[in-house]
């Protein structure tokens, strides 16, 4: 710990010399370093915080945000605030950019009060820089996301899809619906003055499952090869597809302008033909390419594939109306070692495809989590109503999952699989963002979800512990 | 050939579609992916031709950068005006935002021409978004290098620089000095107008030696093992810190404000502490770090202790006045996987640190070239002054280089030695672009010496062989 806190130390030293020297860096991309990665930094002790007490590192990078965030709020310190506006002020660059007077822009992106004290950070020396910092932690973050999701699509098989259980399949289509329809329910009822394209993401938010967590707890309790943990792991795989569907039909709704018949329609059109496309053309595309490639070295031709064909999907996702991130998950679905046959037995290659993209997700998504964290707005919280507004979300979350449980066969733990589906994790918050980006969600309300999927993600590991006392111990 | 024109085919496709769509994508990382995205493909194009031609990557790369560039401003294409501009673009925006008017902030960075034709870019649909790609896509670039001089860094150890010859190390000296001598020379004859200062960074940049092409070339003519490959592979580990050395002066001089005895013997008294500094302090600093990381597994402590070690002496280096890439290669002669021993026997790690950053090298390192070779203005040589200044500097060049092969002793092919010290590759194009970011070089200085890059490592295989056939073959 006190060697730790010498670590801490020497990073407020270079912070100080920083400011000292504030103004003129040589390098244009010295303050970059600096922002990126003290925030990486950051993200690291709040893992390695997480991991001392047992808990899921996503957990532990979240909550460095909301500290750090909450603490630059509170001493007004320039990098952060800039940081919690991030989105707002980007918008403000591109309205001045298009020849906007820069008072009258910073207004209309950031409201007036928050135009104020921007603005006046931005004019201060070495001001204008914040900006581009802030833009690449926000863009690094983006790409953090991307590669998680293609990740978790390269886990993602669709035989093994097929071969999940029908109960499995019950937990995880109930565990979508429910968590929907009590989300909706809770923001009519708490919110009436939203539109019903709020209530809808709001709810999407909520149907979100992250089952790393769950996986951790069972196997740290020996009970992974338990019959609940086969059901909850099987329906963790369809989730994340029907998660992803869902969230695709209402962000898809919101582009297109609004709940109506036609742009649901559309939506969902236009989503089957650009997935039906991927899956499709991809394999062949692939194979073509990878035929035409082969005067690379296997490490170049896994990287450079890899890597154009995620972006190529996730581009693509995003002008049919997709979030980027389904083009991405996509893209791991379809790609695979054995399209490299021609570099040898794929058993015998050094490096697979994770191995190669795993180091850029480990770099880039703590950024993205602890980024989240930095944007959760506390001070929206000294409101009744907000405090209403997130307590029942998170009731709703809860009760809708644990209510899954109900598609395990009787005799089955059924409290212990509705607790295994509670937690949002990092599924949940990429939702949350998105409904940022598209300007569906307010601060008060992207706050609330990220407390939500905050405490979901806290309570599992006890209550689970619990809930699974009376299954027995299987290894 | 035909398979590789239907993915250009679907690419423009891409791009079309994009302009199509344009002013409205959903998801703000939608653009930054497109751009990113295209230039690394034009990238892996650029390497693969030049793998089929038998070239270095690096010439692929730069050449396919030099084209798009020159297409892009003969045919007005808004996002390679962008990339060209980029750096005057960046400085316009950080003027705007401390309050400038926009067109006279405008004219102040990009000259009263280009600013009129990037303003009209920017303000029209979409045009906002092309900063923030295009920064997007400098900032990439940068991180590149510096991964890249890590690179370079962790293959170069203390041992095996003390281990080489005597031959070597004159090879190496006069590889550095006379180039140098020379450059200079050239540069006060042919730019009588220019600064002192500029006349340094030439011939700084005449200094640097990239060897991986004649290696590659030895390797390919078997002669891998012959003493004047011994030679010159000793030569290229001291010439990368003697390079650097020069380099460290040279912008030392530059930031501190012009040649003055105290600015020298300030920068190198600040370089010697914090060379110094990081050699002493670095190690213990790593040990007790990596003591305390034990909980992680070890791809996360070998990635994040890596990364932030390295970013953080390159942060420290500008702090000091020197390059960001000096940090990040004295970072990687510091750190090795012997420091991860609580993890098991290191022989036995699945990955090794190269293993690790090597995927962030592989994406990154592409961008830059690209984009280097974008910058490059083919307009500035429609003028005789710019045309001979050019001619001279790549004389100067390789003479210099040629003329190191007197280091090597009487009885070994000379000519041989020195011919193979002429490629300045990547190393060369690192200097460049940071006279650029230091505002050394004007944009034809910059191009001049691109294409010295290009024209010196373009002629080394054919007049390597040539002057290697005296050398007898030896495997």
């Amino acid at each position: 710990m006190a060697k730790f806190l010498v670590a801490v130390l020497l990073f407020s030293i270079a912070a100080a010399a920083y400011a000292a020297g504030k103004g003129q860096p040589a390098d244009p991309i010295a303050p970059v370093i600096l922002g990126v990665t003290g925030i990486l930094f950051f993200a690291v002790l709040g893992r390695f915080g997480a991991r001392t007490l047992g808990q899921p590192s996503v957990l532990g990078e979240l909550l460095m945000g909301v500290i750090l965030g909450n603490l630059g709020y509170l001493f007004a310190v320039d990098f952060l605030l800039v940081l919690r506006e991030g989105p707002a002020i980007f918008d403000m660059v591109d309205l001045t950019l298009s020849g906007a007077p820069l008072e009258q822009a910073a207004d209309e992106a950031l409201g007036h009060k928050n135009a104020l004290i921007i603005l006046s950070i931005l004019q201060g020396p070495g001001g204008a820089e914040l900006t581009q910092v802030a833009h690449a932690v926000d863009v690094f973050s983006r790409y953090g996301v991307i590669f998680l999701l293609f990740l978790v699509g390269l886990e993602t098989s669709i035989k093994e899809m097929r071969e999940v259980g029908v109960e499995s399949l019950r937990v995880a289509v109930l565990g979508v619906v429910l968590p929907f329809a009590f989300g909706f329910m809770a923001a009519r009822l708490l919110m009436p003055e939203l539109s019903v394209n709020v209530d809808l993401f709001v709810a999407a938010t909520l149907g979100a499952t992250s089952i790393g967590i769950t996986a951790r707890v069972l196997k740290d309790l020996g009970k992974a090869r338990s019959h609940e943990a086969h059901i909850i792991l099987g329906a963790a795989v369809i989730d994340d597809v029907l998660g992803l569907i869902m969230l695709a039909i209402v962000s898809g709704i919101i582009i297109s302008g609004g709940f109506e018949p036609f742009n649901a329609i559309k939506t969902v059109t236009l989503a089957s033909v650009f997935l039906l496309t991927a899956f499709i053309a991809g394999p062949r595309f692939l194979r073509v390419t990878i035929n035409v490639v082969d005067r690379l070295d296997i490490v170049e031709a896994k990287m450079f594939i890899s890597f154009l064909f995620v972006m190529a999907l996730a581009w693509f996702a995003n002008l049919v109306g997709l979030a980027t991130i389904i083009g991405a998950f996509a893209a791991g679905v379809i790609l695979h070692d054995g399209y490299f046959h021609q570099w040898g037995d794929i058993k015998e290659h050094q490096f697979t495809i994770r191995d190669l993209i795993s180091p850029l997700e480990v770099i880039l998504v703590p950024i993205f989590f602890v980024l989240m964290g930095i944007q959760v707005k506390l001070e929206t919280f000294f409101n009744w109503h907000v405090i209403f507004m997130g307590c029942g979300l998170i009731i709703a979350a809860m009760i809708g999952k644990l209510l899954s449980g109900l598609g395990a066969a009787r005799g089955t733990s059924r409290w212990a699989v509705g607790m295994g589906m509670v937690p949002r994790g990092e599924v949940g918050l990429i939702f949350a963002s998105i409904g940022k980006s598209l300007h569906v969600l307010s601060d008060a309300l992207f706050s609330a979800l990220v407390l939500m999927i905050i405490v979901t993600t806290l309570v599992t590991p006890p209550l689970l512990k619990i809930t699974l006392k009376k299954v027995p111990r299987q290894n």
